[in-house]
């Protein structure tokens, strides 16, 4: 298959990029670089270093004899995007290519604008053009968990049975998304199930869960392959967080009561399952979701596993809340599709914190405490990092 | 009180405005004219004339005595939005400010495009404005009832409770909108429902249906006072289209099977809602729906209805629909909350479609037959519309 993988230099991107070029399929890689623009913009840094795309693809050719097809430029400005695919004609597109930090979204008005014109612009360019190009192409479209927030009834994926004053209908599961850019995620999601009704698209939409680990079989084939590890406030996920505390000897720290239960996977399960999606493509016309999570943790008892699995001594502290979040909550939802399509699932245990834990260990040089500190406060409309000196002026 | 009607040129604000100043409040109309525009882009015009808006406040101030204050300006420029807030000080805003054409948002990608970012920014920007300024300002904002699409269940106000494997929730009604016009609406009530909880904002979302009628108490006091009339394929809706149909001696044109049915209102019912929801404002943090329509009606119900009223002869004429809708669905929509505020509908009958048809004859010979013909179709990624020659270039 021809795949091209939209926001191919991330921290998911670029690992599965290489995974679907090892599995044979011809992968073009498109990315305009602005999450590197976000660690300059926040004066933070991946743990682990990462080359330039281009430096990374050449050593990926080098290593594999396979090719990447390099393609530069923003998925808001269109013509890019219509040129791109009347160049690469991929049989399916895989679009990671949006802003995916909550906190980076709440960050002040600025920025709540920037997350959503910039992934729901670009979806609907992208959107437009495989509708005005080819309509067979297979969109498989990194959606998130968040997009559901935290009801008090299951949690299905992406449509629910409603019996209603004695009369049933199926329909899309109601979103209560807790930050803009999740907002603007639940933006996507409803102009796509609109794009395959009116235009007869193909759709997977991915509501992925949250992803932890840094190494796949790719990436570990030499250091130049390295994919990102984040660590920081804005960017960095929780479990990421409390290795680096872990090893640094930092208490782990944990917001409000830590009963936030979210959905979580391994790294290595994403590649996985955007596999299995692109292997069993959406029919025509159907826009079609699929949760992508293995197991619903607390952050507290990540926080505990941590700390067990740890060698040295860790303390847990707990922390205001700078969320307007349920601290805790009713949370069961629905994760069988991606099994039933043969995904066996890496859970977290031990081994994976091991792991985790020897990634942040040879690099802990690199650690900057200063950026693990969150200073976005969803209360306020804005908020300062205090990390980039610079913020005053925007 | 002191209330600021964003979108006050527009055929509903003008109207909202001149209606709240003669009840004695303090009232500030903000525009950019981009309505005044799309004519222009279009090459059509409102059937009754309309004044420039200097013109027709100075005509209000000579007629009533009564002042208001006007900014000129664009809500996706939020230093326009924040310095108007700072200078008028509203105790409630009033938000028809947003491009609310489907058809217009379905030309092509640049409109689609354009609709949403100008939707979405617009509103983000008054969010943040009044969550930064003043958390106190109640914010009352037009929604359509297209939002929720047309689902084979009851259509309820803005919320839902759903019992579902033995858990019960009230959740947010879940939204399959038919166009990306009414899908910026849906976006616009996530972010709101969002603001409301992290800022406690106050804020009534008006699920309005289509509005008929020209004439209002206050617009009718003098010609220079009036407000649009459209009847064309793009900004014109179904009521106003059949009269000038009639009238003209044309066949009236129905999409489809003409099953498809809307919840509807007279403009003068428009004025008399929002009125009500700014007496009886949301508490703070309250995120609330009123569905603002006064009864349901079938698109051939309202042809029909019209050739029964015309005193000449009347053809109804079937056409492709281009539209991808359902042309018969089940419809049942809650809307008593407006009426338990005290609302008093004027439903639709004869005598209402006499004053329409006599205001159509006055300005007959304006009518431009061209701007009839539905051109945008929602299968195609690109329309061109026949009245403007100069669309090839965009």
């Amino acid at each position: 298959m021809r795949i091209l993988v939209l926001g191919g230099d991330g921290y998911l991107g670029w690992p599965t990029a290489l995974h679907l070029s090892r599995r044979g399929h011809d992968v073009g890689v498109a990315d305009n670089f602005c999450r590197r623009g976000y660690d300059h913009e926040m004066g933070v840094d991946s743990l682990v270093p990462i080359c330039q795309l281009q430096k990374r693809a050449r050593r990926w050719e080098e290593i594999s004899g396979l090719g990447l097809e390099l393609f530069v430029g923003d998925l808001t400005d269109h013509r890019f995007v219509e040129e791109m695919l009347e160049r690469f004609r991929p049989d399916a597109v895989v679009h990671f290519a949006e802003q995916r930090s909550a906190p980076y979204s709440m960050i002040d008005r600025r920025h709540a604008v920037y997350t959503q014109v910039n992934n729901v612009v670009g979806t609907l360019n992208l959107l437009y053009a495989i509708a005005s190009q080819d309509r067979s192409i297979h969109l498989v479209k990194l959606g998130t968990m968040g997009e559901y927030g935290y009801p008090n009834i299951d949690i299905e994926e992406g449509f629910i049975e409603i019996t209603h004053k004695g009369r049933t209908d199926v329909m899309p599961y109601p979103k209560q998304p807790g930050s803009f850019y999740h907002l603007s995620k639940v933006h996507d999601s409803h102009n796509m199930i609109f794009a395959a009704k009116i235009w007869g698209l193909r759709m997977t939409d991915l509501n992925q869960g949250v992803v932890y680990g840094q190494e796949t079989d790719e990436t570990t084939m030499d250091d130049d392959l390295a994919t990102r590890f984040d660590y920081d406030a804005v960017f960095g996920t929780v479990l990421n967080r409390f290795c680096v505390q872990a090893v640094v000897g930092h208490p782990l720290t944990v917001y409000g009561e830590g009963g936030q239960t979210r959905g979580m996977l391994n790294i290595k399960d994403t590649l996985a399952c955007v596999e299995l999606a692109l292997m069993h493509p959406a029919e025509e016309g159907e826009y079609r979701v699929f949760n992508q999570f293995t197991e619903s943790l607390s952050v507290l008892q990540m926080a505990e596993m941590v700390a067990d699995a740890y060698p040295g001594k860790v303390r847990i502290e707990h922390m205001d809340d700078p969320r307007v979040e349920k601290e805790q909550h009713y949370y069961r939802a629905a994760h069988t599709k991606l099994l039933d399509l043969g995904l066996v699932p890496h859970l977290l245990g031990a081994g994976t914190i091991h792991a985790l834990l020897a990634v942040v260990d040879r690099h802990r040089e690199r650690v900057n405490l200063e950026a693990i500190a969150p200073t976005v406060e969803w209360r306020k409309t804005e908020s300062t990092l205090p990390t980039a000196a610079s913020r005053a002026i925007h």
